[in-house]
């Protein structure tokens, strides 16, 4: 097809290493300090080599604009401004999302070595990248890690024709013994934006259930949300289950917003820096909420990962569907990608490179 | 239409006094102590009131075939066997997961009440009711409530010939203030087996996206399942999502089997008495995962519950789509019919109605 192959055409590859230095020189740039630059440039290069491609370096230049407009404070002083032995809740001094996650997550890893598990909700943050990443930190301590967090409106609950929810992404990472770990990261919408935007570049429609037009009907149109409508809940409607995907949305959304103080609903402050947030807001910035739960608190770690290669191994070697040749564990896709990625390179379309590019020579750092 | 017609005329309506009493008389007659008698009806019946209808009396004497096989034990001595300050794991002595599961939640709020959380574990348990009951016994201590099951298998995970998941559900119960609470309880396939056997009884198809066929074909059939078919998780199909419900639903047995030593995926015994369990078991029965977390653990409870109320009346009184009057909160539907059954009965199908009459003739107890 002439419209895929103009497509792949306009992609170039760039190193890990090389976008990375970049993303760290910009973020010094605008003032953050050296150990938070190399955070979150890890953090937001996660996306690029998992292939979320939407919450990568492509996104740097909307982080700075944020900061340009005073959204975004570069040195932020996160702090714990309550707590129980298992729970916290942190100020994020409206930092970077990357930086204020990596910090609450560590809190909630904290709480689980000293009580079993670590629960931690999150206000006055911004955008924190990808789910997964904060989720996985876990991992490691042989503890399972939770991350979700509320975002920009633009997900129509069931019935409503309005945007009240974000893509509220879900990340539940779970380590296993001989098995890669199990990790779900997942928006709560049927598809996030940034596959619509793959569509629209290819002027393709998009299967249904996934966007409504701006009168509330369903559309295949892949600009339905660019021109007003909406992204759909998982399910797509009621009658494949939209009111599930919805209310997924909504526990996300609470958990981030309603429990820490933040934001929630329609009043999360949009993701990009030409729209203002709503007057009269309801909480303090964008919404996260971070588990830590230690394996030994309930089994021995090796004993439950041992079992855990078992589920693995069990679903994987499933006899397949017609045209299928294996069953996916939740994270393969992702870290087949990372493992290419870090080999290949990372694609980046061309505005992305000419829009870092000019972000460059802004800064005086070369592209 | 005809065949619903019939359908209709083929209900009748019982009151909950007369079904709770004599859930209650056949479940003495099993040997079951009193109180635990007392909760496992209100349990059952609360599936009932809430429309739950294929988790509630029509089961009963599925309950009672398989405590004849020996595999529901009336009187167990459910118990802690690892506990540190935020976590437990229960072991369930083979009981009615109904006694199992409120123990269980029980233990979760009295270390929500020490630590700010409490996470519980579940293993050799039973078939334990609807999920949203015991995240909803948290709502009262101002906790929030979380409440998970894996399930018999019927669920195909994406790309899977094979059932591997039950419907495994997902309950949240979130307090608000004047507002009734939000409330989500979801299977996380598409549509639960109750929804397709009442299709099935009118002679209806499916919509796209609940079922596949014994190939693994995507089927319309109401039959579907019974024909050696599988549900399909939330999403249907990959296109629209399908690998988001299957990772949910694995994250629900993960929780509720792996980490507590109950067996997981297929080998999660079946529901029926006429199957038997798998040989060479993973695990100990069915499991469960219960959270609670104390909302002042985080915030005020009554400032969290202001901001609720308030999330509630900006989606209730959303803009809708056409044809919708408006945006319901989850949660709302149940509590309505609940209100509704309260005072007009239980609608009860015949072939319930015999199987309840034959039950009582057998135990000596009047329906």
């Amino acid at each position: 097809m002439n419209a895929h192959s103009n497509f792949q055409a306009s992609m170039e590859h760039f190193s890990y290493e090389h976008l990375s230095q970049f993303t760290y020189d910009i973020l010094k740039k605008i003032g953050c300090p050296d150990e938070d630059a190399r955070i979150a440039s890890k953090v937001l290069l996660s996306a690029d080599l998992r292939g979320v491609d939407s919450h990568g370096v492509a996104r740097l230049s909307v982080y700075v604009r944020l900061w340009e407009k005073g959204r975004i404070n570069p040195n932020p002083k996160v702090r714990v401004t309550y707590e129980t032995p298992s729970t916290a809740v942190v100020d994020g001094d409206a930092g970077l999302g990357q930086i204020v996650g990596s910090f609450a997550m560590k809190v909630a890893m904290e709480k689980a070595k000293n009580v079993g598990t670590g629960w931690v909700s999150v206000k006055n943050s911004n955008h924190y990248g990808i789910a997964g990443y904060h989720a996985m930190l876990a991992l490691d301590q042989d503890m399972i890690g939770i991350s979700l967090t509320n975002a920009s409106p633009l997900v129509a609950p069931t019935f409503s024709k309005e945007r009240l929810l974000g893509t509220n992404p879900i990340a539940v990472a779970i380590p296993a013994k001989e098995e890669p770990a199990f990790v779900l990261d997942m928006a709560t919408a049927t598809a996030a934006n940034g596959k619509l935007e793959v569509l629209q570049r290819k002027g393709l429609d998009t299967p249904t259930g996934w966007v409504q037009d701006k009168n509330g009907n369903a559309t295949i149109s892949s600009s339905g949300v660019k021109d007003g409508g909406a992204l759909l809940p998982l399910g797509g409607d009621r009658e494949h289950g939209s009111h599930k995907g919805y209310a997924l949305g909504a526990v996300v959304d609470i958990l981030s917003g309603v429990l820490s103080g933040a934001n929630y609903g329609p009043w999360v402050p949009p993701f990009v820096a030409f729209l203002d947030p709503l007057p009269n807001l309801v909480g303090e910035g964008v919404g996260h909420f971070f588990g830590a739960m230690r394996i030994d608190a309930f089994r021995p770690a090796e004993e439950f990962k041992g079992h855990m290669d078992q589920w693995i191994r069990r679903f994987r070697s499933a006899e397949t569907t017609p045209g299928h040749e294996k069953v996916l564990i939740p994270g393969d896709p992702e870290r087949e990608l990372e493992i290419i990625r870090k080999l290949e390179g990372i694609p980046l379309l061309d505005p992305v490179v000419q829009d870092l590019s000019e972000l460059g020579k802004k800064f005086g750092v070369q592209f």
